[in-house]
């Protein structure tokens, strides 16, 4: 099967309807974990269509006071409206301003991540909030930063972590060992 | 003020939250037309910090029957996720195939239509329909056939288009009339 | 065979001047049809050695009063020049403006035709006229509308397209008819 | 007046069907020059509409034995088609390989020279000869190797360009004084 | 002035070489800080003829044991070359994987830092060390994880990190104290 | 094997560190040719992982006198710092003005060449000399104007090189002798 942007390209008399629409984006996320959130995306893995389309979707869940922790596109922009709920959502530009440009949302606001900067949003309610980001890239890739910095398969020395957050390596491992 | 493709291109010290947001997406469109839809657009004229991106978004309302007559973006894909409701949907591939992928959608079912392709959806049942869409462009733009062909402004002559649809003039002019 | 962008990558050993060539485009086309125009597109499929590299061309012939029907081309903006004759053209911008810039077109005229946007052509004399053009793509791809709409397979609703362009099902029909 | 990509950029308002044409590609150029050839460009310095449209055009005309030196466009790939008359064309490619394509074009024959490659044409026959081009860029740019490389201004050392050509300085200091 | 991605554009009339060009790549950068390095960039800000041309370069020195903390271009992959000394460096892929790529680099050896992905670089020896780095934008950006996410202003909520991290609050804050 | 841009595609599975590195960028290339100079490339051909990501790095070793003859990059700006040694440097802008922008580098100095137009370099001391590069593509392409205009395979016709640098055929064939 030939690939393009790693991902099979289909012999155009064999496409399909089907191979541009995605079923089950009104489920909830299974928000049980230690985030209290959860993502479903709508990408090139899930809908062969998009690939060199530039566009992808996804939904997240929020349970009270849930998180998406701090993590950046590689490759999208994500521009999120806001279904249900109340989120606290913000991003950081880059160095030397690493200025944190954060608003409180309420349903039916709309918020811009732009593209390569870490963001992050926080429910802030007692109830499930439910958001949908459009995302300009089929692939936009998650890079989130505890796992990468402190979970990467093999892990980062500890010694540089614990110069470079200027913390005690016994820290630094605390935090490695969770990731 | 300076602009970049077309828009203001604010001062970065003056920049605030505000130009990355957008309020009102939860709030239902007037769909009381002769289409029985509405778009809200939520694209570079609404959130300045959109502006080269490559991203925008949309809320679509439909009521019963309602449809979002035959139109294509120049410059962008729209991915759509259907929040109430059920639709049909399709798009039409160039010449010489001309070929019709379509499908219906049900609530949390996600269709995509490809930059450039002349697309449509109706609202197949006897409530409003809702959906939102992600676009991969600040600027899609919306060419919609019927007001591009027969209601430009000028007019198209009314020859050209006789014979371009192989109808009768007068049948030419009955559409310029309501476009 | 590898493909690339749908059309296949030759081997550069094997590469000759030929792939860089096509022959024949001094040969006027049969007008003798519904509308009196044919074009002979010189394009990556024509032209192998085109492919990756943004451009192609096209002659197109005209039969007095011949037309070539309102279309666009999703990838490229054309540039057109007059070898033979007198040519009405024009082209419309997107929503809400729907302008129409249309200008008559004497031997040795230019006129550029915008990427995306609908634009059409018509021999206003009672000779045969002939066109050259150069297009930004190397598969610039053609959406002639009335094909699009009214001849996609299968078709659209009557229904969508009667609501659509506001005429009743059976001018629908009739045009469908046709296409 | 804004500027975008070095060329003024019209406030859309006062756009008009003029913006997108030019006049006189019909007319000869004067080929009474030492290379027997004459370029006539229609780009985004003569068709203002141009702009960020990613094509041009050209006219070449050619007196019998008549050439166009060899010369390389930094940001476009040239179609080119005869008209009248019979060329030899060519381009080669980057190292190590340095392959010549080369090819007789007789009317109707067409020809691409690839993007940044250095090619060139000759008149092989007894009468005029005509070409029309297209080219992948707005503003494609040309750079003519003896102009470059034996007449800029100032001059490049006489001692780099007899090393570079393992030629005598004298005989550099002959072609200097012609460019 | 006009401004071009931000930066000033001058009139080509007034451009002179010093436009393209820049002095003391040679001089070491002062390593006296807490991280045992220092980069000397050479992009836009510096070289004003860069803007568009889509390549920067920096110099980087390390004190023995210096790092360069976590950090990741949003605009550009780098390709480092060891001038000094011996340097211990990685990168992270993204979400799921989170995979270490990361190698012990000699004097003359030369690796890659993929566009987006965060990445880091240790001096490994008892002598100072230097590389220079070629980067992919004329404006690369840098994000640098701990200033970002523990250094923003104002501060992102200590909830939220705290959550992220998996960590106490008032470990949150000791870090947030040093950037 | 899958190819992209012409180089291999590796599984990603298969991916190690090393695909992104290279070794030995300190040792001098070998100048004794004629024109006392050797360059040393670290693009996608010496590093696989460099693919698609826009970027690679050469060293240039100059013998007192040497130079590096006038050539371009079809697809790439280089950006050039000297590590060893003097060097005069210089671009020349494409027609009609072919302005010469040339400067003379000491060690520390950078300079940059716009992408597609001719540059060259001269050591001017008595010692060697040493440059490190950054280019802006994996794969930059090298055109050197005296092997593609002279030494072509096959050669270019004398008669179109006679004309086109206006100088006599026998001096024309003795430099095709020597490339």
């Amino acid at each position: 099967a030939v690939k393009l942007n790693g991902f099979p390209c289909k012999n155009p008399a064999w496409v399909q309807a089907n191979d541009f629409s995605f079923s089950g984006l009104h489920n909830p996320g299974n928000t049980g974990n230690q985030f209290g959130s959860a993502a479903t995306l709508v990408n090139v893995a899930q809908i062969p269509g998009l690939n060199t389309l530039g566009i992808s979707m996804a939904r997240i869940d929020y349970a009270p006071w849930g998180i998406v922790a701090p993590h950046y596109h590689p490759r999208a922009t994500e521009i999120l409206t806001v279904i249900e709920g109340s989120l606290e959502v913000g991003f950081v530009t880059s160095n030397p301003d690493n200025r944190l440009f954060s608003k409180i949302l309420q349903k039916g606001d709309v918020f811009v991540f732009p593209v390569g900067l870490v963001h992050f949003q926080r429910n802030i309610g007692h109830m499930n909030a439910v958001a949908i980001s459009g995302l300009s890239s089929q692939n936009p890739g998650v890079s989130t930063i505890a796992n990468v910095v402190f979970g990467s398969k093999p892990e980062i020395s500890t010694d540089i972590l614990a110069k470079a957050f200027q913390i005690d390596k016994n820290i630094v491992q605390q935090i490695q060992w969770r990731f």
